[in-house]
């Protein structure tokens, strides 16, 4: 067999070191992709003039392009044979991806856990993305429930890493030279700065996107996401293909400027659960709620802690009586962002 | 509230001046993406080397990109509560728009003029694009009708701008060192030359585009227009998405090519309908009309003023026995573009 | 009229050149949109490090971009009014096409040989892509059956070329400087060098896409290929699309990874048949048969000659018993490829 048929849950030990596949140079077709396949526009991402006077040489590509494109590297070492994406933590951007950059990805196992139905099991990896020069521009912790080869194999030691519930606001990194004190509100198209948000506030980012098959299958395919599921209406026994968890990620930033067009650049993905699957014909919509807020080094400069949640129909509750999440929601993400004091 | 909720009729008063948000940096990516969207073929805006051969640096952004960007960024200011984009006037291309350069959008009220229904009122802005350099790089006049936020409210002095009804051939502006006398029919794709075409004449462009989803939404949300009705299938009653009359504006000028390759650079926008709504499913084609030619000061630089019409189904009559545009008529647009002598 | 009806049979004549249209200047955003069309992942196309380590200045353009902007130039002059595209011979790449590269093709009418039914005839055409220093990129033999405009005009003296079965290993045309003995198998994603082929063996590729309208219409137009029957749902009495030939090598090729993730640079085309239509909604799988290996001279690189097969539905046997491809059979591809040693 020369395919990758994926691993499963007893091919990862604790401190393995995965060098994942087909490093990618990415440059502004990206970007222009990106913002036809979502409706970003936060001006820094946008405008190199607008991101010169934030103090950065020119616009870096957008927060969650680096996401994607490390994140699509691992899928075929990590998450061919999951059964669920459980969660994310200890997210951080270290530092911006820039046109031209080549980036690729690597997975230190965390953690392995075999489920008590002997059948599957969790695995935990922080994930690296680093740049031509061998800098990490991103990390975060992932953690997922991947089937066993051989049911009758014997369960692994179990190892569950601590992780933290949110990154501390002084872990944040901030981008080199980011200067907010010559902010323009006008140009960057609303005029709230972080003193105007109250923890505890709620924002209706109001637009809502139907989400066609063409449009996810792109964005996955950019990334290089090699999840059959995404792409193949035989894979299921519904014919329906599963919408990759970060397309709604982004579509629901995306619609966030609507209310948060300030909270310019993606700093900490505390925590993310993608709460029920998503389709083709599905209207998405999100909400905000302002979790915290924190002071930066960098002038001018502020943190916004953020809950978003992208739901499909109306947006409402999150969660029912049961403590479960509603049918309706897709995305509950828990990030920090940076935002004009 | 801190989202947009769009401006109502008695936001505008003649004379303000709007900064439009979301300046943006554009590349070879958002014309490749073009060139993905509409069968653009125009050997000007395809390559480096044609473009050369006519005096220019390199090759410009497409005329109707530059457009889409400046449009774009006005909605949310301008027609995001319109009830119906009512015409265009007076618009010119002042200059290429070069990749990398970085446009922003300004709008000046010109016009106020409430309905006697006193539920709305038409609003007349001057728009213009400016480049990094704080050039202009497109102008035109547009005008909408819009809802009152109280019905209640007083009307206010009405002001209805004079408009030319066609750009004078002496005010159209000439790319600098723009020079067709090296122009090469064979790349360019047909051997009529300006004086091969005559007054009147009429050329059905005999290619049909059938429309997705995806695709008018991807074009939409690459010029960052954030009108939701062209996104959100709940907007209308009847699920369906509206098309973005530029999106139809853009598969006419591109379809034009077969009979029009020669019709190079646009100059001038002197009128245009959207005649009637365009949704996916819809198979576009067009015709042009010669409206009228003109000397140029550029070496072998012509101007031929045009009607591009766009019909869903056959291409046929403009309008009925009453005077109004048949319903199978999407697009009347009279333009001016620069063609070889 | 002054639009292009295309040719028909008696406008070929042997000897005949043709300058086609429409130069194209192709960058990274033409990538991008490539490598969110298909999921094409072989890191020499990804990567400008990885490009870099096999002795390239950085990463070229897919070398299918390569062909499909040189074929989208001679539909218009070679097969508007074709009936069917018959078969390729003598493909080579001759050199690497990089961002930045303007494209042209000419064409040499080779051979016309008229239908014993006096209404069609075959053409053959010698294609080649040039670069903006005139020097060649691609060359292919292709021949299609083209409706004749008058029935009772006489036929042509018949000639038809002499076309070698499969490009010699010794005419296979290496990039300059490429090398391929520091090649990383971790980054390109397996660790499969030629010598782990056997000839003869069969990989099958495993993954499945299934085909929107938006995706074929978008590619082809990036190729300024303007055949009606790819766009306008009004061409055929089913109302389906037909979708280009080229978009479902792409798919295969792209598909071809997993299993031939080093089999890097596409450096001839032996033969390829289009051996049923796909349409949008078609699940299109592949498999590989490894026909033919062979040494070069560039430092560690090997040539590996592989039938590339793509379905729709499951992959399977390629002929039945008469002889004729099966119906779930879309593509029978051979070619030769770089791979390590």
């Amino acid at each position: 067999m020369k395919t990758n048929a994926g691993r499963f849950f007893e091919d990862y030990r604790v401190g393995d070191v995965i060098t994942h596949a087909v490093p990618r140079t990415v440059k502004m077709g990206e970007r222009a992709l990106y913002h036809a396949l979502y409706p970003a526009r936060h001006a820094l991402y946008s405008s190199d003039i607008f991101a010169q006077d934030c103090g950065l040489p020119f616009s870096p590509l957008d927060d969650l392009i680096a996401f994607h494109v490390v994140f699509g590297k691992t899928v075929p070492d990590v998450s061919l044979n999951a059964v669920a994406n459980l969660g994310y933590a200890e997210g951080r951007w270290l530092r911006p991806v820039w046109p031209g950059d080549t980036l690729r990805s690597e997975s230190t196992v965390i953690g392995v856990k075999e489920n008590s139905n002997g059948q599957s099991g969790v695995v935990y990896v922080r994930s690296v993305g680093l740049n031509q020069h061998g800098e990490a521009v991103l990390e975060y912790v992932r953690w997922v429930m991947v089937r066993k080869r051989d049911f009758a194999s014997a369960a692994p030691v179990a190892v569950v890493p601590e992780l933290v519930k949110v990154v501390e606001p002084g872990a944040l990194v901030i981008p080199q030279d980011l200067d907010f004190t010559r902010y323009n509100f006008a140009l960057a198209g609303e005029p709230h700065r972080m003193r105007d948000y109250a923890v505890g506030e709620v924002i209706d980012h109001v637009d809502g996107i139907t989400i066609e098959e063409a449009e996810h299958m792109m964005a996955t395919r950019l990334w290089q996401n090699t999840a059959k599921v995404h792409f193949d209406a035989t894979q299921r026994a519904d014919g329906k293909r599963l919408i990759y968890g970060g397309h709604v990620i982004s579509l629901a930033r995306a619609l966030s400027f609507n209310g948060l067009a300030n909270a310019q650049m993606l700093v900490a993905l505390n925590a993310g659960a993608h709460a029920n699957p998503c389709f083709a014909g599905d209207t998405v919509r999100a909400w905000s709620q302002v979790l915290d807020k924190a002071e930066t080094a960098a002038p001018g400069v502020g943190a916004i802690r953020l809950r978003l949640v992208a739901t499909k129909g109306a947006a409402g509750a999150l969660r029912g009586a049961d403590g479960k999440y509603l049918p309706e929601v897709l995305l509950d993400l828990d990030y920090w962002a940076l935002m004009p004091l």
